[in-house]
């Protein structure tokens, strides 16, 4: 495959190729920039990061990235203040942007948008998330802390927690483990369940899959237990939901039968899925996966932009 | 004329001269820029740009321009979080800024705020539009987008379109064109004319003149035509006021009686003057003259900073 | 003592050899920063700036300083716009950050914060203003200001003017100025009087006190006049306000009787505690104390970042 240029809007766009190249580069920026301290690929070249709605940790988890490849950023964090509000389209405030950046990273409330916005450009862009449609580099960068945390992903059992039926995350995910040869325990309320499509074809794809409402008793099978937030409005009533979000805390006691080389991934940011007990145990992997975010979007970024 | 260490407030400070100089800089950026990737010109120099109404086109665009010539930059994109809220004069807060930075844009909706802030600190200042006043770098870089595409200003008809009443940026374009050999065609409502006093200034400075309120009788004369938006709130019905934005939408039947040649400027953003039809025709100007907003600016960073 | 990787919370973390030692550092960068026009100790490295609540002068004063010194910045500059909305703790959030940065800069109106920071993570966080707690900064940079006029601290006869109870930065100073050989004229309305404890306190670190409610009977005395802001939410009743108001403004009458060499400072932004006429006399040091800013929080990243 040739990354020269390409945007990077789905993890459905790629082949299990295109990851394990992607994720090879990060490995190689991570240990370049432990070794030398700074990089200079994409000096002199601009990253424009059009946040059309806020999320503060990946923005600067992408500008981070570019500042570590030398390359300098331009951007707004939030709509309030840019041209959409006299009414300018989408097609031209990217059409805009493009003359002032070399590559653009763009957040949109609305399912699409980044896929029109590559369409409309000639500079890459890359989505950080729109509306509850996709969010690539956090898929990729998933892999790629899986990838680092236990040496392959291949063989591993990992299970999924929380709201597995609205969680763009864990669907992602989901699809991108399917590559691989690994076991999938689904664990979440009966209300909540990963939709039958995605299973199916998870199914089709070979993957081994568990579904499951029980936790604890799970957790002693899991090599890795990625946890996301239930949210309360998705329950009819509150006493329901005040039952769920109980038994699915995981803690000390959570944790008892838990075998020693557990580790535990969220996509951050936390309530209280994950209590700060945890944080200090040798289970916690959710930090060192934030870390991830940088060295994957240095290799998206550099990628896309020709500099490798 | 010395560049060096000048303010940039109003196009009305400047000569012909003045203009032909930073034109033939900017171009020489650009190709420099094209041939070598990037540059280092303001190294290690600081650009500040304080807007206290947001414009976030003219600031990524200023923003661009300091981060092409290799320097940083610091600043706020809206008043919201700034010790104005707590009382402080605008003289102070550009007096403190200029101790943390080497030249200043500003954007104030107060007519004159920008030559007041030239006259409190000495590190230059650029105006990047002050209320209803001036925005001087519009202006010049609609001269270097003229000059780019046609290779020159003398001898062109150029058509200026909308509302030429309140725009603020057809009157400093006018003005500015005037040191040139041109023809203008100013087509507007009857109740959006340009005002008599420019227009006066205008013809006693050789400008051959002709006012319309006809779009497609005119189009077939015009080498240029540059579009404004023709805004509701100038009129007194709604029925009137869509008469008029219908007459006056580009689109593809209105440029069929346009010679070849034709280009078309805007200086964005649009809503509906320029149908989305018109963006892949060769007449589209639009989006080369948003790109010609970096290295007009670059220039006049370079040579107020004096690093060039 | 060993500022590399230290924590910049509190003044009263710091001995007089810190402060002296750090004063020195200062010094050089400011030197070598006039003679190179810029330096490359932090490239590669990335500060982030967190402000919980808008401080826009520490905030660029802090961005400037980082780009001095040839890092570069990521951040946000109102909490508006950050996790903390969706119920994220401040642990969380600065230990995500801690991912993408090498050191943190942060302003919380929590008092606090930045301790519980700064034991959360490794990398250093340098305390920008933690509610009415702390804002070490101010105070060093308030020292380093007066030893470049004087070219001393000890044997100075410094008045500090306003709000004595509730000003932090008075209470910081008074504190760090107990380590000198100094006389501190009180100066306040009977209401705002310094707190009696830090009074105590100064006393038995061998500091000549005098508690005076008269500013233009002092004025003759001192060598430096510090002037805070008396906010009037203070007072009882309007008229109280009114009067105590009129009775402590700089002015040209005011400094009248002061010595030739009395220099006047202020942490801005000021409302009309001094008179604007004031701006361009010998006296007014308050935009050469903003400057200061500039080298001292040079110094303390460097250092820090451990890259002097």
């Amino acid at each position: 495959m040739d990354w020269k240029g390409r945007d990077v809007i789905s993890v459905r766009d790629f082949s299990k190729e295109d990851i394990e190249f992607l994720l090879k580069v990060a490995e190689r920026l991570e240990k370049e920039l432990e070794e030398k301290g700074s990089l200079d690929y994409a000096g002199g070249k601009i990253l424009a990061t059009l946040f059309f709605e806020p999320s503060t940790r990946t923005r600067m988890s992408f500008e981070s990235a570019m500042h570590r490849l030398g390359g300098s950023v331009i951007g707004f964090s939030s709509a309030a203040t840019t041209s959409v509000r006299k009414g300018e389209s989408l097609a031209d405030t990217v059409r805009t942007v493009e003359q002032y950046s070399d590559v653009i990273v763009i957040r949109h409330p609305m399912e699409g948008a980044a896929r029109l916005a590559a369409e409309m450009v000639e500079v890459p862009i890359i989505n950080a998330g729109d509306g509850s449609n996709q969010h690539p580099t956090q898929t990729l960068l998933d892999l790629y802390t899986i990838k680092r945390a236990f040496g392959r992903i291949d063989g591993l059992k990992i299970g999924l927690l929380g709201d597995l039926k609205y969680g763009r995350t864990v669907h992602s995910l989901a699809e991108a483990l399917a590559f691989y040869d690994v076991g999938l325990y689904l664990i979440s309320p009966r209300l909540l369940r990963m939709p039958r499509h995605i299973i199916e074809e998870l199914h089709e794809r070979g993957v081994e899959i568990h579904e499951t409402t029980d936790l604890e008793g799970t957790i002693p099978e899991l090599d890795l237990l990625y946890v996301t937030r239930i949210q309360r409005e998705r329950f009819p009533d509150e006493e329901e939901y005040l039952k769920v979000k109980g038994s699915y805390q995981v803690n000390r006691r959570t944790l008892e039968k838990a075998t020693e080389k557990l580790k535990i991934m969220h996509p951050l940011p936390r309530v209280d899925e994950i209590h700060p007990e945890v944080d200090r145990s040798g289970h916690a992997l959710y930090f060192r996966q934030v870390f991830s975010g940088v060295p994957v979007r240095m290799a998206l970024l550099g990628l896309t932009l020709r500099v490798l």
